[in-house]
């Protein structure tokens, strides 16, 4: 069977639809999950969709995945702007692999605007909700070789 | 009949294809346009793409899409990074907007991981070459009212 | 029954009373944990006490205390200068917070002298040893509404 | 008789109760001084509560407090910030000292982040408006010998 | 009667004539007061016009401004760059002020680039000698609301 | 005939009066024309009041100013924070020169606070909507020498 | 029995020999600890080697340490830039401690090249691969006190 | 016929001989442009010598050095400090390039000390007033191979 | 009479000999006054011997200095590292002026290492204790012209 | 004969054992060296050990090693964190190099957690006194080949 | 007889040819000085050719040629961007001096992109390899009054 | 016999009475020697007066001083703001010490502004021209034990 598109969420996504809803929006990472699933199919994929709290987790996630999955989207909340471990999994992950964000992080606070992240991935999508997620599947399914999802 | 979306592009992206091509690609600008075209047409909408080598040109097209446009998206090049006045010109323009880039910006030089568009823009895509750009389209057309494209 | 006041701590703090003396003074935590346990029932509350070296389970019990806890006293340690995760989670949470140290962090070196979490909560009280988490359970108690306490 | 806690006020607390009461509360400065009165004769103790504008006379009486009085508490408003006068005037004084702010100075502006008194104070409690005062009278009365109150 | 504009000026302001005339000009204060004056009547105002070379009398003059005067015009000297407790002051003070300036400060040291008091303030008016002064009550008249001069 | 003043104007001012009017007001850039016309009779003096989004423009137009006009007034916008060329040519233009701006740049983002131009000015005035504009042909008036009015 | 020498070893170490190896090598983390064992035995020592991806498990390690081992060598990986809960637990850990990298940490990116850790470390070595660790067991069974490793 | 030289100035440099004559000198650009003729002739070579106040105006013109011309000698005034846009249109052109400075701007203002250009040309030339581009010339005379120019 | 030479004393040096002697000796501001007066003496002067804790007060000795003295020593305590309005002063007063500190400030804290006042005085002499009033005296005496002395 | 391992010591190593030994340790140069030759003979190679306070001939030396040298360990000193000279110097000379120090660099004031030789040595060893050196020699011997050492 | 042009080399200049051959070229010293001297040969004049490695021999030099010189070229390497000494030196001396580089030292790594030297010459040439030498002699000649070398 | 008061002269001190006199005056080097040595004898004391212009004989004379000289003044020219490693020889050098400047360091540019030699002086006189001189023996005079002078 194919491997699955990762995609991995960070700290407090959980509290997705309840947390500061004028920034994060009212869905909930359910909500997420079904919107990456119906997209994810639509173009021959399936996801394999989790969070954590716990950044050895997520690293663990990462290193898992440069084996077992086709390609990485990473949500990593907070994280982003403080793990160089979550870079350096990255790095050492060679499938294709995308970063988003809900939010627009460069129109928020300083502390927000910088990402270890982005320097070990193919690119950004950040500002569009959840849509930003069905929009990282497209991004990556472009880029997974055919022989990756067969 | 519809207003258009505005497909916007800086300082020397009319080179694309030449330019840097293992940082760019090797698409030229037209085959960007045509992808674009393709993509809004399959959404329904259709787009008005330009590019420009002058600050002032891009800054009065983002004025004229104010009235003339149904959505915006922005890849400034260069004046992504310097250009407070095309930031005060997409702050006055209040239909949807979005940054792209070719290229994954936040990996390249210091001086070209700072966007001073990207406070005034619903996001960012960026680091799926002309790709970036159908992105876009798809995410524009889902923030424009249905009324804006009818 | 009424909902308990979290008192959460952060790493290393488990070693109170063999860890640098000279600035943490000789109590234990557990000495620490029944001084907040007594004045926690002389103003009429209960406190529920915790200590871990990890950022994510400090995450989730934040996360916990959205709905479990009256309030919330939080003395992350190391991770006050370090875990915007845990910013997040306490921006998530709308109960009152106080931020507590044993030592006067803005007497110590430079990077312990800002506090990611000090912009999630009402107050800050520091550098008076076990006596910080009594004031800050004095200073809880008074803004839990009564019908949060009973 | 026993010598009182001072509590100096710094610059434009005189106004408290009508400058920008959403920061700073609607109490005035003769309320705090009511609240500091009952505190300290309840647990035993005295306090002598003043209020300038001027710095020099401020730092004239920390002088004056190193003989004259059991504990200070300050609140030095803007020359938190700015005055290293101060500072000075309280490394020369070896009574308890804890400094005091009615607002949370660690969510508001830059340059009110940091103090130049942290250095030479036992503790800092900030941001739970006039009780702030009362909790550091609290804290000041566990800090003096038993001597020093009698 | 009518109240008046107040007309503050900071520390040294009082050598005007004397110090660095290359910079500040060969009027003294007692000149300017008179321009004050003329442009003050003949807008149908009278000024209040001191200066002081104590921050904590320039605050105090803030203060009492808050209820005691039309508008307010401040120079306030070194302490522009230096001062938040006028700052402050000017922040809990609501009818209109304006800051002024003899020289042009953007031209001269970096220190002096910089003003504390212009957050505070409608709108700044610098490099036009004792004109400066003159254009600031011909601003404050403008902004001062009819019933607040009659 | 009498060299007219020039009041040059940057970027976006043509928006002016439907551009972020809580920063801007409601008056177009037409009406402060006529208030600078008016203004500028009233003192003996006529105006060439021009707007451009292209900086090689205004450099040009502050060129031909060296020869052409009695005295300039610039408002750059956005060109204020980043134009090093309007400077060369402010500093190249010895005919008395004024920087205004509508709204207070000190009170505003980080990166408006700075102003490239203010180094090649005599004065400085912001703040006061379209009556900058009048205050600066008044404060302009009194520096063009008598000869070059006639 | 005699104590052993904890080796530590931080986020994404468990990769090694598959992980960048032009930057790491190709040497896996078991034939490191290989290495460890019979450098150690060769040295009469014995070792207790660990690997975490885990910030909270390392700091847990490092207080058992302190009663268990008789010294410590710590290879933080990411964590060495960005762990102060790790300083902390090693500065309340008396024990040998001495601080490992595969690479030259000194000659890679800037975020690299600052480590929390070397304050509470007797020493550095980095850069010789996996002879690092063998040069640091070395270095620790010289500081370890007969009487600890007896 | 041979391939021309592109001798590229930007703002302000048609002020050369009456603009701050102490720094740039009193020979004027149509004296340069003598020079630039004389010199390229003496070496086999011709010139195409501009000048432009925009940006975009300067970006076009090396756009098309790429394909028309030998060589490029650029001295780019204010826009040395400030445009990426013609960085990258530098980087986008392979011929031979050489920057010039009539000042020796190392010697001036912090903010006329760095330069975006240097880093996509070949060599940089300043502070020899016009006899900077004559060397220049010779620079790149060398540096165009032969059949370039034939 | 001949004009005296002013000692003038800032914050805190009112308390010498009992604040911190480690770092300020234990000699009193009476000792030193005897100190100075008998040095000035020896060389044929006089001195004005003051202290104030007021920013303000020390603006105003400078001002009068400025006719009344023949040369001034200014030790401004902490007033050293903020005061911009003393800066002011001393530029405004041209006798012979010497700055002096009783401690190495060069060898304190960062925030003591910086003067404001060195700029406007002739020379600094620090570190020596009371004898850096006698040496600067000394220096003075050299500077004074003789008809000043007189 | 084979080539020896030059051991390079920079400024005031000469006065090891004498200066500030609560630091650098009780043990001469002398002793250095001997531990360095007894290390080296126990691996099969010599030492060419040399002290210098010239930064010029320091460099001599490592241009020398170039040719001389079968590896080279450099203590530079005060040196480290100022020369660019000795690091070119190392940039030109490509056997093996490892640099040394005494005491745990990254421990101390801020300018010594800076070397500037880092980036072209192939490993950092320090904190261990003149067990550096050893340890040195040990990496040193492992990283030169075979043939270099017969 | 005419008084020479110096021409200084520092560090590691001596290595011309060998180091790094593909930043510096393969040309050695000599090369360079063979170029030099056939270069002023044919303008007339000769030159004093000297490397050292030492600062203390080139700020001799730089004396030296305050009297033995007509005018002065120097390339001092790494001293470059470290030697206040040297640019000492320069400044007493009022011979024409130019700087120059093999390399495009603003095309290299940050620190070297700052000169000390740079405020004290006529101009800068770098990046041209030995070409650099022969532009730089081109342009002292120009500098040379003609009594100077003859 | 006594030991000396060694003064030690940086580099180009040498160049005395030529070098910039208007910021170091007309005397020699030879002139100041005079002066130390009359000012010295006066005092009983005799001084060793050396200049040079290598920081490594800087170096060695200061640790020379350690053994043979009573007191040490230097002026170390440019090395002032570069040398540690002249810092390290005077904190290995436990004799009286003071630093000179001829000029107010303090009042000229940003990079002279910092000592590297402060922080192990007792300490420093600038500003004076010779007299700076004179008066460090003075001071150092009363810092050396009778015993050291006899």
């Amino acid at each position: 069977m194919a491997k699955p598109i990762y995609v991995l969420n960070g700290p407090n996504l959980n509290l997705l639809g309840s947390r500061e809803p004028e920034v994060y929006g009212r869905e909930t990472l359910e909500d997420v999950r079904a919107r990456c699933e119906r997209k994810a199919k639509a173009l021959g994929f399936r996801v394999d969709f989790r969070q954590s709290n716990h950044e050895g987790e997520l690293v663990a996630w990462i290193q898992e995945a440069r084996t077992d999955a086709a390609g990485l989207i990473v949500n990593a909340g907070a994280f982003t702007h403080t793990s160089i471990a979550m870079l350096d999994a990255l790095q050492a992950c060679t499938i294709p692999k995308v970063e988003v964000h809900l939010s627009n992080i460069f129109a928020r606070e300083p502390f927000r605007q910088h990402s270890y992240l982005s320097k070990a991935v193919k690119g950004v999508i950040c500002g569009f909700g959840p849509q930003s997620y069905e929009l990282a599947i497209e991004a990556i399914a472009a880029a997974i070789p055919k022989s990756g999802s067969g």
